[in-house]
């Protein structure tokens, strides 16, 4: 008998009505004939509410307790969908992570999971009950409540498939999958049918909200691919798998924007070994995430280095920054109204000419590039953020992502 | 060391105030010099959501799930009190039933502890640390998670004080301690400075709500002294111990009303072994809860059997009683207007005349008993429940358990 393992994220379980939805879902799949395990999120805003509770009784909650609390969130919803399950005559039994020895590392607020114990799972599923698992959260060995960091059920999902050896792993959201660009921005974005595990990871990072980078990674590791579905509707979503051959005949697979960028250039930078490595564990040390770096130096010696972080994290770095640029008296320069666009596919290790016909569309309306970073799956441009919006149609039309056909414009000669 | 244990039900840790209030209360004790230990209930009315919740799934949760979503309540608080003491600058931990060791057996939503695993408690004593224990819920052998049912945060607080063998256990709850009587009713009521534990459970059985009966069996079975007392004052509360032969000098120690009472009388019951096991018997198994029952014999043969149950289970047990009386072919008459005033004291052991007294106050304002039930340390009287506030009051003043003196009238010379 296959094993289905079925994800349900917040928004899917928010209420009774939706919880009895998901419900109705993994019995329909239990009649098909599988054997079912449900991973659910808190519901609705619920993670919030808790998390506004610690803050009335102190700004900085230890993480163990703060674990303690927000796994309750969870734990609500297990027993609630359990609930759902019997009251319509199918057998069920919610497990919180300690009940089904989900055992992690100690790192609290963002523990990683070290092994799962399925055997209280497979003794369920055999006695033909639904299993519902608790997401987000684990216990050390010795017992203590931890969480999984953000995207922490998604974890929960692929720890489970790859533990079970599972054959479907499906993630429920209120999308109808991965698109190849936000399609709150791009109107004629179109939902992709299946991408790699490499794709995903850059379109995560680059602000494609569905999956977290760490849910991906696991399940690239273990190669338990993922199904990304909407849970009111019937379609199917994206397949998020290993990489295949023919993937590569897709170019571009999808786009992204990230917005609300800022840049620190530092210019005149004393060219000497150990001086950029000083730089950026100064910013580490500050939990300063950083996101793109580029140094160039000029012939005489001087390098410029400069580097991207969000802008909700500008003042907590100026405040670094000016200190080490006194420090090595090299010049700052400040800058706060940046975006970035991106395309991504892993189609461009074999094609060539895509950076041309990226810089080629954005150059049709002027948008200025005033960085580029690329992988061997990604390039990006930082522009303007005014830009922002136009630059993620441009490009996406550019590659001929859109669902609908899009007239052909001057820029398109770039492409050949 | 000595060990402090303080349980602070729900109204004692409803929002953040209350929680830091509670928290600088064990500091304090604390920095007196001796360990300490809290026991907490769910916030507020956190329980009732909760059951809420789950009655908009289903109007008959599996007893199991409803265990899983209702101990979520007390492991919030915990959390919050911890943080609360650590941000204080007091180190606190946070324990679950689980990660306590506090197994019970299966019956779900009234699980009875059967060991506590004490290590973990005194090992977090011994580095300086309060400790934090979830109330109300247990688990089993195989880590299902089971709740106490009523007053289930007192049976805690009791179990860890016995197991701890702490010196002090102190139950916080909105009220001073113990009255003569429920103040709402009878202004002039005292605080009771002493009562033993048995007088306690006479007290509790008859409505005073402070401490529910499990509570008390369990501090009676394991000689635990607790101490009532009031979370918003510093005074000292009521003291429930074991009996001491000084106890005795009091009469009565307290006098209770419970107030909607039912009465169902069977007329003409045939007088024949057995029979009244069946009644009881098919009513215990349609659960519902008889509170006194009264058998009598003419000397013709045939009984009257009459019990008393709360008001709102007189329609269930009406459709239960009518098909017996059918079969029977017995007289049934139900009455619905009653109450129950009692009076309670382990020195009625020792004294004679308590009865009197009690029947010579109701009959000063011409309240007619209706059926009287006693035990070795309480007298009930069943009456009209219009009369019942007025009769609790002059049951008071007729064994001067008020703080207040009453004035001398007529009906005292009963006492004599």
């Amino acid at each position: 008998m296959s094993i289905v393992v079925m994800k349900f994220g917040g928004s899917s379980v928010a209420d009774a009505d939706r919880i009895r939805a998901a419900a109705s879902r993994a019995i329909k799949t239990r009649k098909q004939g599988h054997q079912v395990v449900m991973v659910v999120s808190a519901m609705g805003d619920t993670t919030d509410h808790l998390v506004d509770l610690a803050g009335q009784i102190t700004p900085a909650p230890p993480k163990r307790e703060m674990d303690q609390l927000l796994a309750t969130g969870e734990q609500v919803t297990i027993s609630l969908v359990a609930m759902a399950l019997e009251a319509m005559g199918q057998p069920a039994i919610s497990f919180t992570a300690g009940q089904v020895g989900m055992v992690t590392d100690d790192a609290h607020t963002k523990a990683r999971i070290r092994s799962i114990d399925v055997r209280r799972i497979h003794e369920q599923l055999d006695t033909g009950r639904i299993v519902i698992v608790a997401g987000f959260q684990g216990v050390t060995e010795e017992g203590a409540v931890t969480t999984l960091g953000r995207g922490g059920s998604n974890v929960t999902l692929v720890a489970i498939a790859a533990a079970l050896k599972a054959d479907v792993c499906e993630n429920y959201t209120d999308v109808d999958g991965i698109y190849t660009a936000d399609p709150r921005i791009v109107p004629n974005a179109r939902k992709i049918d299946r991408v790699s595990y490499d794709e995903m990871l850059e379109l995560a990072s680059l602000g494609a909200s569905v999956l977290h980078n760490r849910a991906v990674e696991f399940a690239k590791k273990y190669n338990v691919p993922i199904h990304v579905r909407n849970s009111g509707n019937e379609r199917k979503g994206t397949l998020i798998v290993s990489e295949t051959q023919d993937m590569e005949r897709i170019v571009v697979s999808g786009a992204a924007l990230k917005d609300k960028l800022a840049r620190v250039t530092m210019r005149n930078v004393p060219d000497r070994p150990g001086i950029a490595a000083k730089i950026f564990h100064t910013i580490a040390s500050h939990k300063i995430v950083v996101d793109d770096i580029i140094q160039t130096t000029a012939p005489g010696g001087a390098a410029t280095v400069s580097f991207t972080v969000d802008l909700g994290e500008l003042a907590d770095a100026r405040k670094i920054v000016d200190k080490l640029a006194a420090e090595l008296r090299c010049e700052v320069v400040y800058e706060d109204r940046l975006a970035k666009v991106s395309v991504v596919g892993v189609g461009m290790r074999v094609h060539t000419g895509v950076a041309e016909r990226m810089f080629a569309a954005l150059a049709t309306e002027g948008i200025n590039i005033q960085n580029i970073t690329t992988s061997e799956i990604k390039i990006s441009c930082l522009i303007d953020r005014e830009q922002g919006k136009r630059a993620l149609q441009l490009v996406h039309d550019a590659f001929e992502l859109g669902g609908r056909k899009v007239k052909p414009k001057a820029t398109r000669k770039a492409r050949k």
